[in-house]
């Protein structure tokens, strides 16, 4: 039997967490690349990126609270937790992304 | 003879770089402490820091171009380069300090 994936609640999800975890250009790429979809499966590669090397991006990305990540039969969805972030972060990952220049990893 | 402290030039002052210097509470506390302030010596401490601990923090805020010091006699004087980092970068010091809840050091 696979673990569950742990997910911070809201009232753990701390400034640090998320300023550290958005300090990283890649996950910067992957929480953008998010916002505003359905969800996107882990499984899907960027370009020149090892998957351990994105397996630990998206273990960042759950563990500050940016992500939430559901296994759907041998897939993991992932979603951005925009909503909850908005709520007690109002503007912060739009402020980020106002200065995020797009790196050269690419979805495939 | 003294090193000169090296600081980063505009240019060189990366989102990365910052975020990773503004994720750690302490940091962002000597950050806010210094905007509006014509400049605080190294010399003042922060309870229960060690002056190693405060050394390291003013050094990745030089690394990362958030701080300049200037040596003046024995006293070392830090300037947040805020114009600067505004010119560049126009409210993100805002944003997170609108998130960001002093922490229990002070300077003494």
């Amino acid at each position: 039997m696979t673990r569950p994936f742990h997910h911070p609640r809201l009232e753990e999800i701390t400034l640090d967490g998320l300023l550290h975890a958005l300090s990283d250009p890649i996950r910067r790429q992957i929480v953008f690349n998010l916002v505003g979809c359905e969800g996107k499966s882990c499984n899907k590669t960027f370009e020149g990126l090892a998957p351990s090397t994105l397996s630990f991006h998206y273990k960042v990305l759950r563990e500050t609270g940016l992500v939430r990540s559901e296994k759907k039969g041998v897939e993991v969805i992932n979603f951005i937790r925009k909503e909850e972030i908005e709520s007690k972060f109002p503007d912060l990952l739009k402020k980020v992304y106002q200065f995020h220049h797009p790196t050269n990893v690419k979805e495939q």
